[in-house]
Protein backbone atom coordinates (compact mmCIF):
# COMPACT_ATOMS: atom_id res chain seq x y z
CA UNK A 1 0.00 0.00 0.00
CA UNK A 2 2.57 2.68 0.93
CA UNK A 3 4.61 1.43 -2.00
CA UNK A 4 1.73 2.08 -3.87
CA UNK A 5 1.04 6.08 -2.90
CA UNK A 6 4.62 6.74 -3.45
CA UNK A 7 4.62 5.71 -7.01
CA UNK A 8 2.02 8.20 -7.42
CA UNK A 9 3.81 11.05 -5.69
CA UNK A 10 5.46 13.11 -8.28
CA UNK A 11 8.53 15.06 -7.26
CA UNK A 12 7.50 18.28 -6.73
CA UNK A 13 4.46 16.70 -4.96
CA UNK A 14 6.58 14.90 -2.31
CA UNK A 15 8.84 17.30 -1.61
CA UNK A 16 6.13 19.96 -0.36
CA UNK A 17 4.56 16.97 1.69
CA UNK A 18 8.50 16.76 3.04
CA UNK A 19 8.27 20.49 3.89
CA UNK A 20 5.13 20.12 5.09
CA UNK A 21 5.95 17.45 7.47
CA UNK A 22 9.10 19.36 8.53
CA UNK A 23 7.25 22.24 9.32
CA UNK A 24 4.50 20.50 10.97
CA UNK A 25 7.34 19.06 13.48
CA UNK A 26 9.22 22.36 13.60
CA UNK A 27 5.63 24.03 14.69
CA UNK A 28 5.80 21.74 18.20
CA UNK A 29 9.70 21.60 18.40
CA UNK A 30 12.97 23.22 17.60
CA UNK A 31 14.30 22.24 14.08
CA UNK A 32 17.70 20.90 15.79
CA UNK A 33 15.93 18.49 17.84
CA UNK A 34 14.08 17.45 14.89
CA UNK A 35 15.74 13.99 12.89
CA UNK A 36 15.78 12.78 9.27
CA UNK A 37 14.33 9.76 10.64
CA UNK A 38 11.24 11.27 11.96
CA UNK A 39 11.04 13.54 9.35
CA UNK A 40 10.74 10.27 7.16
CA UNK A 41 8.94 8.33 9.40
CA UNK A 42 6.12 11.25 9.71
CA UNK A 43 6.20 11.43 5.73
CA UNK A 44 6.20 7.22 5.84
CA UNK A 45 8.95 6.57 3.72
CA UNK A 46 12.39 5.87 4.44
CA UNK A 47 15.25 8.01 5.31
CA UNK A 48 17.52 6.95 1.99
CA UNK A 49 13.82 8.04 0.02
CA UNK A 50 14.46 11.69 2.02
CA UNK A 51 17.60 11.97 1.35
CA UNK A 52 16.85 11.50 -2.68
CA UNK A 53 14.54 14.16 -2.12
CA UNK A 54 16.79 16.86 -0.02
CA UNK A 55 20.49 16.26 -0.14
CA UNK A 56 20.79 17.18 3.02
CA UNK A 57 19.64 17.98 6.22
CA UNK A 58 20.08 21.61 5.94
CA UNK A 59 18.60 21.72 2.53
CA UNK A 60 15.38 20.25 3.38
CA UNK A 61 15.33 23.12 6.47
CA UNK A 62 15.84 25.68 4.06
CA UNK A 63 13.43 24.21 1.97
CA UNK A 64 11.16 24.95 4.88
CA UNK A 65 12.27 28.43 5.83
CA UNK A 66 11.35 29.38 2.14
CA UNK A 67 8.25 27.82 2.65
CA UNK A 68 7.79 29.62 6.13
CA UNK A 69 9.24 32.51 4.94
CA UNK A 70 6.90 32.96 1.83
CA UNK A 71 3.33 32.05 3.54
CA UNK A 72 4.74 34.81 5.97
CA UNK A 73 5.39 37.81 3.17
CA UNK A 74 2.31 37.09 2.02
CA UNK A 75 0.62 37.38 5.08
CA UNK A 76 1.76 41.19 4.92
CA UNK A 77 -0.35 41.97 1.78
CA UNK A 78 -3.03 44.21 3.05
CA UNK A 79 -5.56 46.11 0.40
CA UNK A 80 -4.65 49.66 0.63
CA UNK A 81 -7.66 50.85 1.85
CA UNK A 82 -9.37 52.56 4.77
CA UNK A 83 -7.52 53.88 8.02
CA UNK A 84 -3.78 53.06 8.14
CA UNK A 85 -3.81 52.01 11.80
CA UNK A 86 -6.83 49.46 10.83
CA UNK A 87 -4.66 48.01 8.29
CA UNK A 88 -1.70 47.63 10.28
CA UNK A 89 -3.74 46.13 12.96
CA UNK A 90 -4.91 43.14 10.68
CA UNK A 91 -1.32 42.54 9.83
CA UNK A 92 -0.02 42.20 13.03
CA UNK A 93 -3.56 39.76 13.35
CA UNK A 94 -1.87 37.36 10.61
CA UNK A 95 1.82 37.66 11.94
CA UNK A 96 0.58 36.62 15.13
CA UNK A 97 -1.25 33.59 13.26
CA UNK A 98 2.51 32.36 11.51
CA UNK A 99 4.16 33.24 15.28
CA UNK A 100 1.09 30.90 17.04
CA UNK A 101 1.57 28.41 14.33
CA UNK A 102 5.51 28.02 13.76
CA UNK A 103 6.30 28.69 17.58
CA UNK A 104 9.87 26.44 18.28
CA UNK A 105 10.78 26.80 14.44
CA UNK A 106 9.97 30.67 14.47
CA UNK A 107 11.99 30.68 17.95
CA UNK A 108 14.66 28.48 17.02
CA UNK A 109 15.21 30.68 14.08
CA UNK A 110 15.19 34.24 14.53
CA UNK A 111 17.61 33.56 17.99
CA UNK A 112 19.79 31.84 15.29
CA UNK A 113 21.91 28.62 16.39
CA UNK A 114 23.85 25.84 14.53
CA UNK A 115 21.51 24.15 12.57
CA UNK A 116 19.57 27.09 11.69
CA UNK A 117 21.79 29.73 11.73
CA UNK A 118 22.90 29.72 8.28
CA UNK A 119 23.78 32.43 5.79
CA UNK A 120 21.05 31.27 3.16
CA UNK A 121 18.83 31.11 6.29
CA UNK A 122 19.97 35.06 7.09
CA UNK A 123 19.58 35.93 3.37
CA UNK A 124 15.84 34.41 4.04
CA UNK A 125 14.94 36.47 6.99
CA UNK A 126 16.25 39.34 5.45
CA UNK A 127 14.52 38.79 2.63
CA UNK A 128 11.39 38.84 4.74
CA UNK A 129 12.01 42.05 6.89
CA UNK A 130 12.62 43.46 3.27
CA UNK A 131 8.86 42.57 2.18
CA UNK A 132 7.67 43.84 5.64
CA UNK A 133 9.59 47.34 5.34
CA UNK A 134 8.22 47.67 1.67
CA UNK A 135 4.76 47.13 2.69
CA UNK A 136 4.79 49.64 4.92
CA UNK A 137 6.33 52.16 2.98
CA UNK A 138 3.38 51.59 0.24
CA UNK A 139 0.93 51.67 2.52
CA UNK A 140 2.65 55.04 3.63
CA UNK A 141 2.67 56.05 0.17
CA UNK A 142 6.52 56.60 0.37
CA UNK A 143 8.28 55.79 -2.27
CA UNK A 144 12.14 56.79 -1.37
CA UNK A 145 11.75 57.21 2.20
CA UNK A 146 13.60 59.81 4.51
CA UNK A 147 16.90 58.33 6.39
CA UNK A 148 14.47 58.56 9.70
CA UNK A 149 11.85 56.86 8.31
CA UNK A 150 13.60 54.26 6.83
CA UNK A 151 15.20 53.85 10.46
CA UNK A 152 11.61 54.00 11.77
CA UNK A 153 10.07 51.12 9.61
CA UNK A 154 13.03 48.91 10.18
CA UNK A 155 13.44 49.31 14.09
CA UNK A 156 9.95 48.95 14.10
CA UNK A 157 10.18 45.67 11.93
CA UNK A 158 12.56 44.36 14.54
CA UNK A 159 10.72 45.13 17.71
CA UNK A 160 7.59 43.35 16.15
CA UNK A 161 10.05 40.39 15.98
CA UNK A 162 11.44 40.70 19.53
CA UNK A 163 8.05 41.43 20.86
CA UNK A 164 6.66 38.17 18.95
CA UNK A 165 9.75 36.26 20.56
CA UNK A 166 8.99 37.23 23.82
CA UNK A 167 5.14 36.49 23.58
CA UNK A 168 6.44 32.39 22.24
CA UNK A 169 8.48 32.32 26.01
CA UNK A 170 5.95 31.68 28.26
CA UNK A 171 2.80 33.84 26.62
CA UNK A 172 2.30 35.43 29.66
CA UNK A 173 0.71 38.53 27.84
CA UNK A 174 -2.51 37.90 25.50
CA UNK A 175 -1.28 38.12 21.82
CA UNK A 176 -4.53 40.50 21.06
CA UNK A 177 -2.58 42.78 23.46
CA UNK A 178 0.37 42.39 22.11
CA UNK A 179 -1.27 42.87 17.96
CA UNK A 180 -2.52 46.31 19.46
CA UNK A 181 0.39 47.32 21.08
CA UNK A 182 3.01 46.85 18.09
CA UNK A 183 0.33 49.20 16.16
CA UNK A 184 0.74 51.39 18.88
CA UNK A 185 4.60 51.24 19.57
CA UNK A 186 4.59 51.84 15.28
CA UNK A 187 2.75 55.40 16.26
CA UNK A 188 4.86 56.15 19.34
CA UNK A 189 8.55 55.55 17.29
CA UNK A 190 7.26 57.72 14.03
CA UNK A 191 5.72 60.63 16.65
CA UNK A 192 9.47 60.15 18.54
CA UNK A 193 10.87 61.01 15.30
CA UNK A 194 8.72 63.55 14.59
CA UNK A 195 9.28 65.68 17.77
CA UNK A 196 12.78 66.60 16.46
CA UNK A 197 12.47 66.67 12.59
CA UNK A 198 10.07 68.41 10.12
CA UNK A 199 9.89 65.93 7.62
CA UNK A 200 9.03 63.18 9.83
CA UNK A 201 6.43 65.14 11.48
CA UNK A 202 4.83 66.20 7.83
CA UNK A 203 4.43 62.56 7.32
CA UNK A 204 3.12 61.87 10.90
CA UNK A 205 0.64 64.54 10.82
CA UNK A 206 -0.49 63.15 7.25
CA UNK A 207 -0.94 59.43 8.08
CA UNK A 208 -2.89 61.07 11.73
CA UNK A 209 -4.84 63.37 9.86
CA UNK A 210 -7.01 60.35 8.00
CA UNK A 211 -7.41 58.21 11.19
CA UNK A 212 -10.81 57.71 13.01
CA UNK A 213 -11.43 58.96 16.44
CA UNK A 214 -12.01 55.55 17.71
CA UNK A 215 -9.19 53.92 15.53
CA UNK A 216 -6.21 52.24 17.04
CA UNK A 217 -3.84 55.64 16.61
CA UNK A 218 -6.81 57.59 18.04
CA UNK A 219 -7.67 55.57 21.00
CA UNK A 220 -3.75 55.69 22.29
CA UNK A 221 -3.87 59.30 21.59
CA UNK A 222 -7.12 59.82 23.88
CA UNK A 223 -5.13 57.53 26.74
CA UNK A 224 -1.81 59.08 26.61
CA UNK A 225 -3.62 62.72 26.91
CA UNK A 226 -5.38 61.26 29.94
CA UNK A 227 -1.99 60.20 30.87
CA UNK A 228 -0.64 63.49 30.70
CA UNK A 229 -2.79 64.78 33.29
CA UNK A 230 -1.73 62.63 35.58
CA UNK A 231 1.84 64.22 35.62
CA UNK A 232 3.63 66.53 37.25
CA UNK A 233 2.00 70.33 36.48
CA UNK A 234 5.02 71.64 35.31
CA UNK A 235 4.94 69.67 32.43
CA UNK A 236 1.45 70.32 30.74
CA UNK A 237 1.99 73.69 28.77
CA UNK B 1 64.95 40.11 18.58
CA UNK B 2 61.13 39.24 17.70
CA UNK B 3 61.90 35.71 19.50
CA UNK B 4 63.42 37.56 22.18
CA UNK B 5 60.30 39.69 23.14
CA UNK B 6 57.95 36.77 22.42
CA UNK B 7 60.09 34.70 25.82
CA UNK B 8 59.47 37.72 27.71
CA UNK B 9 54.93 37.08 27.22
CA UNK B 10 53.55 34.96 29.49
CA UNK B 11 50.56 32.85 28.09
CA UNK B 12 47.99 34.96 29.71
CA UNK B 13 49.63 37.99 28.23
CA UNK B 14 50.03 36.25 24.93
CA UNK B 15 46.53 35.50 24.84
CA UNK B 16 45.42 39.04 25.74
CA UNK B 17 47.54 40.69 22.93
CA UNK B 18 46.08 38.13 20.34
CA UNK B 19 42.85 39.16 21.38
CA UNK B 20 43.64 42.85 21.07
CA UNK B 21 44.75 42.12 17.87
CA UNK B 22 41.90 40.61 16.63
CA UNK B 23 39.71 42.74 18.10
CA UNK B 24 41.52 45.70 16.04
CA UNK B 25 41.30 43.65 13.02
CA UNK B 26 37.39 43.18 13.21
CA UNK B 27 36.80 46.62 13.99
CA UNK B 28 37.80 47.23 10.28
CA UNK B 29 36.98 44.10 8.62
CA UNK B 30 34.22 41.42 9.27
CA UNK B 31 35.56 38.47 11.62
CA UNK B 32 34.95 36.17 8.29
CA UNK B 33 37.00 37.92 6.54
CA UNK B 34 40.15 38.10 8.89
CA UNK B 35 42.26 34.96 8.93
CA UNK B 36 44.14 33.78 11.74
CA UNK B 37 47.19 34.30 9.19
CA UNK B 38 46.57 38.06 9.21
CA UNK B 39 46.08 37.93 13.09
CA UNK B 40 49.47 35.97 13.57
CA UNK B 41 51.09 38.28 11.33
CA UNK B 42 49.93 41.41 12.94
CA UNK B 43 51.01 39.96 16.22
CA UNK B 44 54.43 39.14 14.90
CA UNK B 45 53.81 35.82 15.63
CA UNK B 46 53.63 32.56 13.36
CA UNK B 47 50.73 30.93 12.69
CA UNK B 48 51.31 27.50 14.47
CA UNK B 49 51.97 29.29 17.59
CA UNK B 50 48.47 31.03 17.13
CA UNK B 51 46.97 28.12 17.11
CA UNK B 52 49.08 26.85 20.45
CA UNK B 53 47.06 29.20 22.43
CA UNK B 54 44.00 28.59 20.45
CA UNK B 55 43.36 25.59 19.23
CA UNK B 56 40.80 27.09 16.34
CA UNK B 57 40.05 29.77 14.79
CA UNK B 58 36.53 29.28 16.49
CA UNK B 59 38.33 29.41 20.09
CA UNK B 60 39.85 32.65 19.26
CA UNK B 61 37.03 34.12 17.84
CA UNK B 62 34.88 33.49 20.56
CA UNK B 63 37.41 34.77 22.97
CA UNK B 64 37.69 38.03 21.54
CA UNK B 65 33.80 38.03 21.76
CA UNK B 66 33.87 37.10 25.19
CA UNK B 67 36.22 40.50 25.71
CA UNK B 68 34.42 42.53 23.69
CA UNK B 69 31.19 41.54 25.99
CA UNK B 70 32.42 42.00 29.01
CA UNK B 71 34.00 45.97 28.06
CA UNK B 72 30.53 46.27 26.68
CA UNK B 73 28.34 45.32 29.66
CA UNK B 74 31.15 47.03 32.01
CA UNK B 75 30.31 50.02 29.68
CA UNK B 76 26.16 50.26 31.36
CA UNK B 77 27.08 50.94 34.51
CA UNK B 78 26.01 54.03 35.49
CA UNK B 79 25.91 55.53 39.29
CA UNK B 80 22.74 54.74 40.92
CA UNK B 81 22.03 59.11 40.49
CA UNK B 82 20.86 62.33 39.42
CA UNK B 83 17.38 61.66 36.64
CA UNK B 84 16.58 58.50 35.02
CA UNK B 85 16.40 60.01 31.37
CA UNK B 86 20.02 61.33 31.75
CA UNK B 87 21.73 58.31 33.26
CA UNK B 88 20.31 56.45 29.87
CA UNK B 89 21.57 59.29 27.58
CA UNK B 90 25.24 58.54 29.30
CA UNK B 91 24.48 54.94 28.68
CA UNK B 92 23.76 55.50 24.88
CA UNK B 93 26.50 57.40 24.28
CA UNK B 94 29.07 54.51 25.72
CA UNK B 95 26.69 51.81 23.72
CA UNK B 96 27.56 53.80 20.76
CA UNK B 97 30.85 54.54 21.75
CA UNK B 98 31.08 50.71 21.43
CA UNK B 99 29.46 50.19 18.67
CA UNK B 100 31.50 53.16 16.68
CA UNK B 101 34.66 50.68 17.68
CA UNK B 102 33.70 47.62 16.60
CA UNK B 103 31.86 48.46 13.84
CA UNK B 104 31.95 45.33 11.43
CA UNK B 105 32.68 43.35 14.19
CA UNK B 106 29.33 44.55 15.96
CA UNK B 107 27.66 44.23 12.80
CA UNK B 108 28.91 40.62 11.56
CA UNK B 109 27.95 39.49 15.20
CA UNK B 110 24.75 40.42 15.35
CA UNK B 111 23.72 40.14 11.96
CA UNK B 112 24.89 36.17 12.42
CA UNK B 113 26.44 34.34 10.16
CA UNK B 114 28.57 30.91 9.41
CA UNK B 115 31.71 32.57 11.06
CA UNK B 116 30.29 33.87 14.11
CA UNK B 117 26.51 32.48 14.64
CA UNK B 118 27.89 29.75 16.86
CA UNK B 119 25.80 28.76 20.21
CA UNK B 120 28.66 29.79 21.72
CA UNK B 121 28.32 33.20 20.45
CA UNK B 122 24.79 33.42 20.70
CA UNK B 123 24.76 32.72 24.45
CA UNK B 124 27.43 35.44 24.74
CA UNK B 125 25.09 38.05 23.26
CA UNK B 126 22.27 36.85 25.17
CA UNK B 127 24.65 37.67 28.94
CA UNK B 128 25.08 41.34 27.25
CA UNK B 129 21.24 41.46 26.61
CA UNK B 130 20.43 40.45 30.49
CA UNK B 131 23.49 42.71 31.74
CA UNK B 132 21.58 45.28 29.75
CA UNK B 133 17.87 44.37 30.95
CA UNK B 134 18.98 43.90 34.87
CA UNK B 135 21.06 47.17 34.61
CA UNK B 136 18.09 49.07 33.54
CA UNK B 137 15.31 47.52 36.47
CA UNK B 138 18.05 48.52 38.92
CA UNK B 139 17.86 51.41 37.91
CA UNK B 140 14.33 51.71 38.00
CA UNK B 141 14.22 50.24 41.51
CA UNK B 142 12.57 47.29 40.51
CA UNK B 143 13.65 43.57 41.51
CA UNK B 144 10.39 42.13 40.23
CA UNK B 145 9.01 43.20 36.79
CA UNK B 146 5.81 42.81 35.67
CA UNK B 147 5.13 40.94 32.48
CA UNK B 148 4.32 44.68 30.67
CA UNK B 149 7.71 45.76 31.74
CA UNK B 150 9.71 42.82 31.34
CA UNK B 151 8.38 43.28 27.72
CA UNK B 152 9.37 47.02 27.48
CA UNK B 153 13.04 46.76 28.49
CA UNK B 154 13.74 43.30 26.93
CA UNK B 155 12.22 44.83 23.47
CA UNK B 156 13.78 48.46 24.08
CA UNK B 157 17.31 46.36 24.32
CA UNK B 158 16.35 45.15 21.10
CA UNK B 159 15.61 48.40 19.57
CA UNK B 160 18.43 49.74 20.91
CA UNK B 161 20.58 46.85 19.07
CA UNK B 162 19.02 47.19 15.53
CA UNK B 163 19.10 50.88 15.52
CA UNK B 164 23.01 50.72 16.09
CA UNK B 165 23.26 48.31 13.23
CA UNK B 166 21.02 50.68 10.82
CA UNK B 167 23.55 53.27 12.13
CA UNK B 168 26.50 51.34 11.31
CA UNK B 169 25.29 51.05 7.46
CA UNK B 170 25.92 54.17 6.50
CA UNK B 171 26.06 56.32 9.59
CA UNK B 172 23.20 59.00 7.45
CA UNK B 173 21.93 60.11 11.33
CA UNK B 174 24.81 61.83 13.36
CA UNK B 175 25.04 58.91 16.61
CA UNK B 176 24.53 62.11 18.97
CA UNK B 177 20.39 61.97 17.23
CA UNK B 178 20.12 58.39 17.47
CA UNK B 179 21.40 58.41 21.23
CA UNK B 180 19.15 60.80 22.23
CA UNK B 181 16.04 58.81 20.26
CA UNK B 182 16.83 55.91 22.29
CA UNK B 183 16.07 57.19 25.42
CA UNK B 184 12.83 59.28 23.99
CA UNK B 185 12.28 56.00 22.52
CA UNK B 186 12.23 53.84 26.17
CA UNK B 187 9.64 56.30 27.41
CA UNK B 188 7.56 56.00 24.28
CA UNK B 189 7.51 52.02 24.79
CA UNK B 190 6.69 52.73 27.87
CA UNK B 191 4.07 55.14 27.79
CA UNK B 192 2.77 53.23 25.14
CA UNK B 193 2.46 50.22 27.75
CA UNK B 194 0.98 52.79 30.51
CA UNK B 195 -1.68 53.42 28.63
CA UNK B 196 -3.69 50.22 28.42
CA UNK B 197 -2.27 49.10 32.09
CA UNK B 198 -2.83 50.54 35.34
CA UNK B 199 0.43 48.84 37.08
CA UNK B 200 2.67 50.34 34.45
CA UNK B 201 1.04 53.77 34.50
CA UNK B 202 2.10 53.77 38.13
CA UNK B 203 5.83 53.08 37.34
CA UNK B 204 5.61 55.27 34.46
CA UNK B 205 4.62 58.34 36.22
CA UNK B 206 7.11 57.64 39.02
CA UNK B 207 9.88 57.48 36.89
CA UNK B 208 8.77 61.05 35.23
CA UNK B 209 7.80 62.53 38.47
CA UNK B 210 11.33 63.05 39.12
CA UNK B 211 12.65 64.10 36.10
CA UNK B 212 13.37 67.97 34.98
CA UNK B 213 11.40 69.66 32.29
CA UNK B 214 14.70 70.37 30.42
CA UNK B 215 15.74 66.46 30.34
CA UNK B 216 15.54 63.98 27.92
CA UNK B 217 11.81 63.09 29.18
CA UNK B 218 10.88 66.54 29.54
CA UNK B 219 12.03 68.13 26.78
CA UNK B 220 10.13 65.14 24.38
CA UNK B 221 7.55 65.14 25.97
CA UNK B 222 6.92 69.60 25.46
CA UNK B 223 7.88 68.97 21.43
CA UNK B 224 5.19 66.08 21.23
CA UNK B 225 2.92 68.67 22.81
CA UNK B 226 3.26 71.04 20.28
CA UNK B 227 3.40 68.54 17.83
CA UNK B 228 -0.24 67.76 19.06
CA UNK B 229 -1.55 71.52 18.59
CA UNK B 230 -0.76 70.38 15.14
CA UNK B 231 -3.76 67.58 14.94
CA UNK B 232 -6.82 67.84 13.59
CA UNK B 233 -9.19 69.43 15.87
CA UNK B 234 -11.44 66.47 16.85
CA UNK B 235 -8.04 64.80 18.47
CA UNK B 236 -7.52 67.17 21.31
CA UNK B 237 -9.88 66.37 24.14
Amino acid sequence: MTTGVRRRMGVEERKRQLIGVALELFSHRSPEDVSIDEIAAAAGISRPLVYHYFPGKQSLYEAALRRAAEDLAERFVEPREGPLGARLLRVMGRFFDFVDEHGPGFSALMRGGPAVGSSTANAMIDEVRQAAYEQILAHLDVTTPPARLHLVVRSWVSLAESTALIWLDGRVIPRGELELQLVHDFAALAAVSAAYDAEMAEILLRIVADEPAEGPFGDLLGRLMGLGTRLPGQRVP
